[in-house]
């Protein structure tokens, strides 16, 4: 089944403790991507510049990524510049240049508005609503956001949470929105704002679902080597969505896998700088890393 | 099979936004025992004011903690006064009295010293040798710490670490101690100093354990209304170490199975102030809860 995922194409510079890239492919929509593809026909909708380098559009293309609604706007890519010290869990962002990211309003085509497994990335949660209410028969929404727009747009953002069945937040966004400090009854609140389902990212600390049928948690991955974090969390969606598409359906046993396969796809992510880790990964190694992640995690 | 904790009992004032409790049974001997003596004989070695509440005693007493080596010293019991704000994960110390502790030098009886599980727990890290020293033939010998002793002690530390079986660290004090941000990293550093065992412990999202042969992580029990942490890293000690001495066999099953009660035990310290909840714990609620953790975290 196909997956739709909106978000955002970006340049990104990273320094951490390992080294510094410049300008290289990123963005919400790109490391969703990089994972879903193992698992389901990904449809990315997004705006790059006209300085967009095109063998970053070569390489998504390879990739398997469906670029039909990949608009070009008249003015720069969206850029990120941003650092990671001491634990990596935090980015501290240094620069943001939206760019054409500002202009941004996407169309798609009447085939894709008929997909109905959606992710709709991290991005100005009106240009979010305004791809959903283009979607003909939405099934499975997912939905992520950032810190920006629940501070700046959060009435935007708490009505869109009402048409969406999914919420995807890590820990300081969900205390943030929910005003609760205790994750449980962050997950609990949210859950009461509209999506049936929540799922909190707590980094190197795993992952908190919880749903009216059942709460779920599991640890991370252990990754000693944490060369770059950034795009973890939509690496993570990627595997999370790109599974449930697969499989088509959802219950308990469906959604434990799919926070699975979610998890050990970050993991990898976090292996390498942008997208080099994701980029080349099989489902092969994703299955490996599942039986060794049983080891480190089942009693 | 028998137990001996060293460590403080203490008279503990605390305010968590569910309220404020003066002068309540606490310390780190106090909390490891509470859970410990669900599974063994919990022999507590620990120094006492002149000043302290003779039903404090009595309580320990009626929960079959053998206080034989209970020494009263001339003075005030030590006396531990903090905050938890927010998220309830870190504790602001506001005061600190020492007392008699300052003057603490563990004396057992000959009998005790042949017990052969042996938990550590936090006071200055030259008591703790010279408790290690009196023992006559050390099966399992579990330390703990703090961050004031790694700052303040360190060498005394390191070395004492060479001496212990599992070193019991939460993630400020490993990261502290190694010089590590990643955790993993952090636990094979300080495996590396000694002892065979690195547990970390993360607060409300679980634990990472490094030995030799495995590695493994599981997530706290999701604990909605958190009442006051404090003593919630002892009470997994207590529960580890005792489900261990219990058990009186070390394998990996066998450890698993020890952090799983540590933690079953811990989520019931933070659900009250002080000894509140452990204090009438059975083993039949951590065997519920255990059935409900299953449902949380296995897939």
């Amino acid at each position: 089944m196909s997956t739709l995922v909106l978000g955002t194409v970006a340049l990104d510079t990273v320094k951490t403790p390992h080294g510094r890239r410049k300008q290289m492919l990123g963005g919400s929509a790109a490391h969703f991507s990089m994972a879903a593809r193992l698992f389901t026909r990904v449809n990315l909708v997004a705006i790059i510049g006209d300085d967009f380098p095109p063998q970053h559009i070569d390489f998504l293309r390879r990739k398997g990524i469906i670029l039909d609604s990949l608009t070009k706007g008249n003015g720069k890519t969206f850029q990120w510049e941003g650092e990671y010290r001491g634990d990596l869990n935090t980015a501290l962002t240094l620069d943001t240049r939206l760019g054409v990211l500002s202009e941004f309003n996407p169309i798609i085509s009447q085939k894709q508005s008929r997909i109905k497994n959606i992710f709709l990335a991290n991005v100005d949660p009106d240009v979010q609503r305004h791809l959903l209410k283009q979607m003909q028969s939405p099934a499975l929404v997912g939905l992520d956001s950032m810190n920006y727009w629940i501070n700046h747009k959060r009435n935007a953002l708490l009505r869109l949470l009402k048409k969406v069945n999914i919420y995807v937040a890590n820990e300081q966004e969900a205390r943030s929105l929910s005003g609760e400090a205790n994750l449980l009854k962050a997950a609990k609140y949210l859950k009461n704002c509209g999506p049936r389902m929540v799922l909190i990212k707590k980094g190197e600390h795993g992952v908190l679902f919880v749903s009216d049928k059942f709460i779920f948690a599991i640890p991370a991955y252990p990754v000693e080597r944490v060369i770059d974090p950034t795009g973890a969390g939509d690496t993570f969606a990627g595997g999370f969505m790109g599974y449930l598409a697969k499989t088509g359906r959802i219950n308990e046993y469906r959604l434990k896998r799919a926070i699975l396969y979610g998890t050990i796809a970050a993991s990898f992510n976090v292996e390498g700088f942008g997208l080099d880790r994701t980029g080349s990964l099989k489902m092969k190694d994703i299955e490996n890393r599942i039986d060794k992640f049983r080891k480190y995690v089942l009693f």
